[in-house]
């Protein structure tokens, strides 16, 4: 029996987690969930997976939770804190580290720290905690399995090989919606525009980070840390199709390739049964019917933001941090109507010019970066509203 | 310092491995060769490498390549016991067994008897012997490395998954010259028409066997004995650009696929390499220059040798060498322009009609049922000229 416990339950990602827990059957049980303030999401979750400990967003949302359930076998937490203690729950076999954005890291450090495995869907923890996640995880023993699409298949490829051979790990993006728009009306895309993915379905904020490509140059941080590859080593392709996920090209002249049907819950499932496989109710990929699968180079005037990105990147300590705080920003910004699409990447550009790199090596620098980077980027929102 | 033995060292395969051992430097040594009856090849490439052994088809060619080397050095012997003694040589520690057709099935296993590791590339030997030469190499220790780009790519992809995760092992084609030939004109196609393949650079055996698909279907019989599979969990799929050599379909909707460029020079690399891998100065595969990787399914009209090998491969005992000798024949006679392409299928579809299947473990047998096709292909053959 495996014990897993997902953090950000009522997510996207929590979401389909539980659907393949379901489906694996009796071998695996949920016994932690951490959400939001999606109550009556998770009171249906703890009704059907019936878990020991399960946290809210505040002391209102616990209240209000308990109350509405009755049930009395589980123990209710709150806050900052109820997080880390879900992710800290001893008897946690396996915890799925899917609260998007930086309010994720806190619980995966938490998670980490036990030794537990951790299968890791927040990539903005590795993103501005990466080297925190890093020297946490090899004090404690702790395993790391990707759950992203992408580093899901670069784990796969990686696992045969020796590093010294890998010569460059490519991760596919879909270009998102924007790929064939012609570059004059990007600008003025809307909301619902953004949002519209081609391919995933995905919660809002990865989908405009899709859209603007920051997703990828995120994920090429991720990598960085997941896989301790040199920047020079990671490289994107888009990909229409989103068929194939990564490709790691060795040096004697062979590629490996991940693919399957654009549904994150292959991905999920691998993580979750990792390092087995279990057999998948999910429709198989057919190429016959794909037919055609396309990669082109990434275009630096279509996507801005990959140049920052790859700044970080190579840069690390400080960039990674302000750039994921200044994207963050700028997108809840866009997505509550106050900028447009294109002020996105004006937004972060400004930001990171004005951001000084130093050190982020504990999650007090790292959250104090955080924490001004915003209130940077808040003053350039205002100026573009 | 790893001591390579080339049998076939004068066709396609022997010489692009002779190519990649020049280009991998002083750790790898040519040790030993076995040619036919080219004396001049043989000649060039007994000076630039050095052997201490080398064999050539009959004791006339063994004696005019002694006068026209005059080199005291190199010990030469003739014939298939020639062959034989190049293949056992006590200082071989790899063996590439690449003599084309049932010719190379007597040394293949003389080299897997001695328990040295053989990189195969004479795909007739596994189809015609692959249970001799399984259970020779579980008796000798011996390990089998396949050189054909999809074996190998396979081979690539199946390491560190456990066969019972396996739900499909694919082989792509490129389809041949007539993948896009109007049904009714392809029984007009000439020798030549049928040589010209689009992709690959090969012998004219295995160019034909490209046009008819009849390669791809000796290649499923070679990797239900290289990887111990199923019938049922090999498939085929048409791949015109030939970048993606095979994949591996896993219970849990993951896909993983060996890439390249299409030159045979990869995997002979690998297999010569293994299990490291060296850096190669070949091009490197770029994806967003080739574009788009088509994927179809196999027309069964178009490309009829497909039924019957999937028949040898599910029936197996004698089946796949009456397939492979009344290929051989039927092959030949085209090459030699006494049957025409149309004729090939008919001619080994009515030898496979008049074959009674039986067992085809020993060599004795294999040979004999290899003998008595051919008698019969060549009374086929006759009735189509």
């Amino acid at each position: 029996m495996k014990k897993i416990t997902v953090l950000g339950s009522t997510g996207s990602i929590g979401t389909n987690t539980l659907d393949i827990v379901g489906r694996l059957g009796e071998e695996y049980a949920v016994i932690g969930l951490a959400a939001g303030s999606n109550i009556g999401l998770l009171l249906e979750q703890v009704r059907k997976f019936r878990p020991k400990i399960v946290s809210l967003r505040t002391k209102g949302d616990a209240a209000r939770f308990k109350e509405e359930s009755g049930d009395p076998g589980v123990r209710v937490v709150f806050g900052a804190e109820g997080a880390e203690e879900v992710a800290r729950f001893d008897e946690n076999d396996l915890v799925v580290a899917a609260i998007t954005g930086i309010e994720g890291l806190r619980p995966t450090i938490a998670a980490v720290e036990t030794g537990v495995r951790v299968a890791l869907a927040n990539k903005e923890s590795m993103v501005v905690g990466g080297a925190i996640l890093r020297s946490k995880a090899a004090a404690s023993g702790a395993e790391i399995i990707p759950v992203d699409s992408e580093h899901s298949g670069l784990f796969q490829c990686l696992a045969k090989e020796r590093k010294e051979n890998v010569q460059k790990a490519v991760l596919t993006a879909s270009g998102g919606p924007f790929f064939r728009t012609p570059l004059a009306e990007i600008k003025r895309k809307t909301v619902a525009e953004a949002l519209a993915h081609p391919r995933w379905k995905m919660g809002r904020k990865v989908s405009i980070d899709s859209a603007t490509l920051m997703n990828k140059g995120l994920e090429l941080i991720e990598a960085r840390w997941l896989f301790d590859l040199e920047p020079a080593a990671l490289g994107i392709l888009i990909h229409p199709q989103s068929v194939v996920h990564s490709l790691v090209e060795m040096r004697d002249g062979s590629t490996l390739a991940q693919l399957s049907i654009t549904d994150m819950r292959v991905p999920i499932q691998y993580a979750l049964t990792y390092p087995e496989r279990s057999a998948s109710d999910l429709p198989a990929l057919e190429l016959s019917r794909v037919r055609s699968l396309e990669f082109f180079e990434v275009e630096r005037e279509r996507y801005p933001l990959i140049a920052y990105a790859r700044q970080a990147l190579e840069t690390g300590k400080s960039l990674p941090v302000a750039l994921n705080a200044a994207n963050e920003a700028a997108v809840e910004a866009f997505l509550g109507g106050r900028i447009g699409f294109a002020d996105i990447a004006a937004v972060i550009g400004a930001v990171l010019d004005g951001h000084r790199v130093c050190e982020a090596e504990t999650l007090e620098a790292v959250l104090a970066i955080d924490r001004e980077t915003r209130g940077r980027s808040e003053n350039h929102i205002k100026k573009k509203e």
